[in-house]
């Protein structure tokens, strides 16, 4: 890969001029967004790990300024935004997108709530800065291709502090020159490795990631100086994480054919009803299908679960020791599908798995077939997952999957997230005005807001 | 590379039982190092950065727990480990490891203060845990190679955040458990790109190393868990950054031969008499010497500036604007000492380069030299640069230099190192108070010393 002239300062002037809402559909999935967002986070409040930074963050001190969602209390912008990234991708609850190849929300939308703290925004800038966070961060996503997540790094914070950058330059209304400055610092800090993937560590990245987003701002506006061509340099962010990916295929997903469409709405967040992994999810609804044949669990001789080459990189754990492994893990997923246990947050905690489980998991194996044909609206793009049960008596049963529920082929109905809300939210009375507030954001300002968070 | 295990697991066995300061030459030099980053934070207190930095770390608010050098404030660990560091390396004036091809003690020393605050730390603990962290870096270095670094990393950072780790983990008396977690938290944030060299975020750099090595220590103390496994995992941190070196010659060097020397002696830290860039430092020494002939500049007709092949990837700028990118141009720096201008904070600083040097170095180029042998003591290994100069009457004047003064084979002397501190620190007094305690550290208490910061 050579040097990419000008790519950042393309994308900031596009980012700069930008004003997504007037897109119908964009609008719709970022007002959603932020919904399932902050029910996310809600359901993360009370998390072992959600307790531990809070102290962390207390010990340090600093102004409260940004409200800790769920918390009743305030802390530094950074700070802030550390928690909250935290707290929305705690669960693994939070949504994902297939372009990003990880989490964008739980990274953005702390960073632009931070950054609004005190300030007067209004809904409707709010608005158009997530939209454009998502919109470059599935764009990097696209950029950088698969070599990067493939090798070791986690894309939620690889991507997600560059991304969210972007988006509170866009919000605070910063000149092209700060926007690449900011970009450029977030570049510099991006990090984060799947190695920590079924530990408290990979939520944490997203809130790494915010941190580093409110830090690149911040500095920025303390007129600390970096490089205006972080990204595109020779020796800079893309060439650095962009594998094989030819100069001429970068330039493209960064500059071309900005507000067409926007990729928020298409493809489109993907909202999960479940908090595991979302490379699980089409095993797991596979394994819900296979469990309306009502087969006697001890009658299963072994488990096939078979994806594209590469399909199951997320899910690093084959034999999990924990519910919180499990979050990365097919078997586990499968075996509880199987068993008819729910997928419900105390079978994704920190305990042990059942002894059960663990031994339907123990006759599981993975296998990838690369010639097999998935449906053309599989998501993310050729993705497909097969779960092949052989009994004792020899029978075999089979089930595919490649667009599982949640995914934005087969969306949560705003009723199906409205629930979903509900059950995260710790105080429903103030809740129902939040949803309220969200629904209507436009309208708004966030200063109304942010006192219910 | 396949899995290294057990990796991170032996290096934590090998930090939490030694004792380093048993070793003479490793106590010496661990005395100078603290002596010689104190004296580079001093002349950095009123850098233009320092200033931006310290307005947003109060903006931030926080607890006043450890002292800012120089700037008679204190802030939160985290806080002070940033701004410490940077300053440590604001004017590139610190020390740098040729097996780190990078800065230790700016990252270390920070974080080390920052631990040491309000605990009762002996100066021989702090001793011991500092030369830990060189030992560690400078591993570190020798296990990942160069591939990452010619790439576009910036090893001050990318390997400073786990080395200062591990050194604190030691400092505090962590368990092996909790000093892997720890490690693995700050592996997970590792980053810092080489395309910021010449700007004020290259310095930033080790400041948020430090910071990232403060927050992986603070988060273990509250329990929160990582992996235990993100160095050495195959999609870990030595995976992810040691570009085709061997399982075999990584290991070798993170867990071979622990305690027989001790690298912060040998090879050992090279301090800077000069406020640029180690790698333009034998340039630098060929141009004095060739200045010694009093050629008239007119006369030079060019320059040509000779490495082995990689041997100036550091020195990003060939025709720097400023005198900070000049800290980055072997051409600037030659220049200065062929038109007899000295090596000045001055002329390293933001203002534009002058007229007489930009001409100059417009007459300069590079090239490399695979096949020139350079001396057996060279630093780094195989490393040489040579100016040749053509004057208009077609003489030709070369030098060559392998060995540059300050390198650990031509150190600074103690009264050297002395007129460096004074050179740069604010207050007489109090800094020959604090030279003193330095000098007898290991009979002191950091509380002692703390307080004259």
């Amino acid at each position: 890969m050579g040097k990419l002239t000008a790519v950042t300062e393309m994308m900031a002037a596009e980012v700069l001029k930008a004003t997504p809402i007037d897109n119908e559909a964009a609008l719709r999935e970022a007002k959603r967004g932020i919904l399932d967002y902050v029910a996310s986070a809600f359901a993360g409040q009370e998390d072992a790990g959600t307790i531990k930074l809070l102290q962390a963050i207390e010990a340090e001190g600093g102004h409260p300024v940004t409200p800790l969602i769920g918390q009743n209390k305030r802390a530094s912008r950074g700070q802030a935004a550390l928690l909250n990234g935290f707290m929305g991708h705690a669960l693994d609850y939070d949504d994902v997108h297939s372009d990003v190849r990880g989490h964008p929300s739980s990274v953005i939308l702390p960073v632009l709530f931070a950054l609004s703290s005190g300030r007067d925004i209004s809904g409707k800038q709010f608005l158009n800065a997530y939209i454009i966070g998502v919109e470059i961060m599935a764009r990097l996503g696209q950029a950088i291709g698969t070599a990067s997540y493939l090798k070791g790094w986690h894309n939620t914070s690889l991507l997600g502090g560059v991304a969210a950058t972007f988006a509170g330059a866009q919000l605070l209304g910063f000149t092209a020159a700060d926007t690449q400055n900011a970009v450029g610092i977030a570049a510099s800090q991006a990090s984060g490795l799947r190695v920590q993937f079924g530990t408290e560590m990979k939520p944490l990245h997203a809130g790494l990631a915010a941190q580093q987003a409110v830090q690149s701002i911040e500095w920025t506006q303390q007129n600390f100086q970096g490089t205006d061509a972080a990204l595109d340099s020779e020796i800079g962010f893309l060439h650095v994480y962009s594998g094989n990916a030819t100069d001429a295929a970068v330039r493209e997903a960064l500059t071309e054919r900005w507000g067409e469409t926007w990729r928020i709405a298409e493809p489109g967040l993907w909202f999960k009803r479940n908090p595991f992994c979302s490379a699980a999810s089409h095993g797991a609804d596979a394994a819900l299908e296979l469990a309306q044949l009502h087969l006697n669990s001890a009658t299963i001789q072994k488990v096939e679960i078979i994806f594209p080459p590469g399909g199951d990189a997320a899910l690093i754990h084959t034999r999990p020791k924990t519910g919180e492994q499990g979050r990365f893990s097919v078997e586990y997923v499968v075996a509880l599908a199987l068993l008819g246990q729910p997928f419900t947050l105390g079978n994704f905690g920190t305990a042990a798995v059942s002894a059960e489980s663990e031994e339907l998991v123990g006759k599981m194996s993975r296998s990838y077939d690369a010639e097999h044909k998935p449906a053309a609206q599989a998501i993310p793009k050729g993705r497909f997952t097969i779960v092949r049960l052989t009994l004792a008596d020899g029978a075999v049963h089979s089930r595919e999957v490649c667009v599982p529920k949640g995914s934005p082929q087969a969306p949560l109905t705003d009723a199906e997230l409205e629930s979903k809300w509900r059950e995260s939210a710790p105080n429903q009375e103030k809740a129902e005005w939040l949803m309220q507030a969200i629904r209507g954001l436009e309208n708004s300002n966030m200063s109304e807001l942010e006192g219910f968070l």
